[in-house]
């Protein structure tokens, strides 16, 4: 299969989520910057600041070029060409009651014969609610399932590890699925993309229902002041441990679309310990690895 | 001379400084957290939530143990025993018409023989005030010229080199003075302690000067809404750059203090970019290496 069927294929999901997106948010439209590489190829970064969505971006890039050498030596491989597509996603939105959501289908190419998929979703709630969890988790299963038995278990536990800020001992949200390098050795190129595709069409149709059981939940500055504190901790992940973050940042990737996924308004407090038995420190003792939601 | 010396100053240096700063900020005074490191040592770290200054810390470590693999190799050391005392301060004040300024001092051993001296000040100003500039290097100059006429030109380049947002192409701010490795290989430790002390002792009579010439300067939304982006680059340097932070991290310290560097509030806007002949363009502009401010 021809790079160029994935490259079109994400830029089609992009369309779509798009167009979901701006229909929640009722007011809100995506305004696109097209940029391009210098190093070889661009993307189309796509901004929306709506009404119910505060700061939404959903990104799309195909880049080629030469591999840097730390990158490569991180991927175990020797200097070399690289080509990498693939679709962005995080949203934060404007209630507290509603979770930031992020989701990352992408595939890259390297050398003659290496190739893989990755990708994955996971789920920041500011408060836990233990239904849309078990109904996040299932959706996800059911999306693996269909492909292979073994991928929902083992790529929920990867994502317990990866979404996980380690300075502060806890896990960025309630998790999801991660996956990377789908392929290696030498799987089959179509079910890794088809297996790609279903993770990158299940997003628009879990937020929306997430979206819809809680936007119009009511809330007070006490639960807005514990979001911005809960942003922070997001800021802290993507700046001190995500390597899609690192990995563009160090390939010269487009700053300002590496780094919409950085919320708007954001507080850090010193010391900041929620309450005994208040709501808020109840979603902080869920925010551990190794919680079954299905 | 024993390490006990130079902690027992750091403390003074630490007791001074928060005495100082009671008085610039007139309400807020500080509060001290003291900790212990599980793998030994600790600190107190101080926190002043004011008037002027709306987060400030002024914390002091006295650490030891193992060094961590990892940070040993980049230091290009065996694995061994370390002992780390030193002083940090940050200030975000509350006006965007003064600027933030860091402060470091520090003491650092291994093994039997090895030991060093390090530190630097750096100035985050939301608008570069030209004369508030060249008053603050010309005041490290001073500084530094008292101890050798070398230091002085090599540590400002040092600050201009690591102070720098490499993914924006800009200075943190105008820069100051930055050094490591002071001693190393065979040089006299009374001296290198005594320009060490010097810095430390700069810093309460240079803020204060800088301070005093600006609390009282007018400003409105747009000047506030500056600082909220301009606070969001001081967040990605620590988080993204910053060897201090990481070592912190990555030898399990205590997070919350050295977390104390980021601001209370602090925006993230999409691509924003100052209007041409704007006052925020025109700081933006002297955001870059090798200004000469003296």
């Amino acid at each position: 299969m021809d790079r160029s069927v994935i490259t079109h294929w994400f830029k089609g999901l992009q369309d779509e989520i798009c167009q979901g997106l701006e229909q929640l948010d009722e007011v809100g439209k995506f305004q696109e910057d097209a940029w391009e590489r210098p190093g070889g190829g661009g993307g189309r970064t796509r901004i929306l600041e709506g009404k119910h969505i505060e700061k939404g971006g959903v990104n799309f890039s195909a880049v080629e070029g030469k591999l840097p050498l730390n990158i490569a030596k991180s991927l175990e491989l020797d200097e070399a060409d690289f080509f990498a597509t693939g679709v962005s996603i995080v949203l934060h939105p404007s209630s507290p009651m509603l979770p930031i959501i992020h989701m990352n289908v992408r595939y890259f190419e390297t050398g003659e014969n290496t190739w893989w998929f990755g990708g994955g979703i996971d789920l920041t709630p500011h408060y836990v609610d233990k239904e849309d969890a078990k109904y996040f988790h299932n959706m996800l299963k059911t999306t693996c399932d269909k492909h292979d038995p073994d991928f929902y278990p083992e790529y929920k536990t990867w994502a317990d590890d990866y979404f996980y800020i380690k300075h502060r001992k806890e896990t960025r949200g309630i998790g999801g699925i991660f996956f990377d390098k789908l392929g290696l050795p030498s799987k089959d190129k179509n079910s890794s993309f088809e297996f790609t595709k279903d993770v990158g069409k299940s997003f628009l149709p879990i937020y929306t229902q997430i979206f819809k059981r809680n936007f119009e939940k009511p809330y007070s500055k006490k639960e807005k002041e514990w979001q911005m504190i809960r942003r922070g901790r997001y800021v802290e992940f993507n700046l001190v441990w995500d390597r899609g973050t690192k990995f563009g940042l160090e390939t010269d990737g487009r700053t300002e679309s590496i780094l919409m996924s950085l919320p708007k308004e954001v507080n850090w407090l010193y010391n900041h310990i929620p309450a005994v038995g208040s709501e808020e420190s109840k979603t902080q003792a869920l925010l551990v690895k190794g919680i079954n939601w299905v």
